[in-house]
């Protein structure tokens, strides 16, 4: 079985073209293959497939054997391949996904694709869309003081379709992330936990962060995170709308359009292309 | 690049064949190919040289860019890699090292490769040899009582080239390991620190193991261990001397030979093939 392992930002997945016939029992495909000993390694498998209603269709399953609905870094990944792979030289590419069509840009440097923009829809700072318990009557959460055992944090509540708790530091460094992620993660606020999101922002225009995923713990990037994270910053005037935001794993530049939607822009890389035995 | 990676028994390298040419600035590419999230992934890498004195030469770096000795692991899969890709047929083969020439002898059912046994070579009980602490004018180190914070264990030291502790426990499940492991591996008992296998006799032919390897934590496999345990096991009149030792990552077979050396057998897995592009 042919395949290609590409990253964004250190979001890694095995990528696999599906345009002429599909593996199947692909739970446990993903699992053997995600394998980081004794398989390929990776955070899941991805397929790319072609699509009725768009110009292809991804479906993706984590190395647990889940199905994933869509991920702004492998999104990233997948236009790249497209366009490295010869599958389409459209521009923008529209991706069929668990969570709706998404449309790709790519960004191109003569025939190299140099980034990737991802439209990732609209936020939303409703209680009940992320879910958050409303216990004060408020419509939103912003900047609402949690006191926890490392200390007092104010915590803005996003939802990019998944939830998260963006909280504003002075200093990274300074804080106990291993012990406030989980904290802050299972916190009685959120109804279904958070993603929390730990940001500091160094100049206007430039924001560093570390994820805290839910059921994952840190994650080297997670582009509805970013996302989350300008939206918050944007809305308590800490930066404008447009900022780079500096994850682990690497650079994301995100702007949240005039029309509502968040365009988050980054890299995606090939590192290898592969043959795999299948041992499931 | 092209390149194969392989595992045995969980412990996964990326196997380059540097018979023709030898890429440069090894340490570099070590860490680059290691990266499990932004390389290939793996233990690190290892080259398949020529050897003026040997069938091949080995020359091993770890994820971090250091350069390894050896590794009874690696070394078996370098058997099953000349093998299948038509570089040697002989059996066994010799292969140079930087701890000197092993022999690996293939077993095998038809023209596959379904085990590989190493010589690791002899133990050593010599507390100078591990080395030990010599506090009480004892040549060897056998059973001695250590008090911990977590409970009262003993432990066995046995060289295999590099310095083990030995303790053999009722119950695997019952033991703190993720304190004991660090704990014991600093203990000062030992001169240089020590690695670390906690060891359960399921039967007289059978041992059930997990270790703490020094400067790395838990590992899925560690053949030095696995020998060092088997030494310990039959000094101390637990079993034989040939055992079936269960890590985490798979089987190995262990037998201490009347001449002394310690014969390894365990699988090979060749997992995927791959061309690189290198960044460094």
């Amino acid at each position: 079985m042919r395949f290609t392992k590409m990253h964004g930002i250190g979001n890694d997945y095995i990528y696999i073209d599906c345009m002429e016939s599909m593996p199947d029992r692909l739970p446990e495909l993903a699992r053997e293959m995600s394998d980081r000993h004794m398989g390929v390694g990776g955070d899941g498998i991805v397929l790319i497939c072609p699509s009725e209603i768009a110009d292809f269709r991804m479906r993706m399953f984590n190395s647990d054997g889940s199905e994933a609905r869509m991920c702004g870094n492998a999104s990233r990944c997948i236009a790249k391949y497209v366009h490295d792979h010869n599958l389409s030289h459209n521009n923008p590419i529209n991706l069929e996904t668990l969570s709706g069509i998404k449309v790709l840009s790519l960004n191109m440097a003569g025939d190299n694709v140099k980034s990737v923009t991802v439209d990732m829809g609209e936020p939303s700072l409703n209680k009940d869309d992320i879910p958050v318990v409303n216990d004060d009557g408020e419509r939103c959460m912003i900047e609402k003081s949690v006191v926890t055992p490392y200390g007092e944090y104010n915590v803005t509540a996003v939802s990019m379709g998944n939830p998260h708790g963006v909280i504003f530091v002075d200093n990274l460094e300074d804080i106990p992330f291993e012990n406030l992620g989980p904290y802050m993660e299972n916190h009685p606020i959120w109804r279904d936990r958070a993603n929390i999101e730990f940001a500091q922002v160094l100049s206007s225009g430039v924001i560093k962060m570390r994820v805290w995923e839910r059921g994952t713990g840190e994650t080297l990037a997670c582009g509805t995170g970013a996302c989350a994270t300008l939206v918050a910053s944007a809305i308590t005037g800490r930066t404008g709308r447009m900022a780079t935001l500096k994850l682990r794993g690497g650079d994301l530049d995100i702007e949240w359009m005039a029309d509502g939607h968040v365009m988050m822009t980054g890299a995606a890389t090939e590192v290898f292309q592969g043959v795999y035995r299948r041992q499931c």
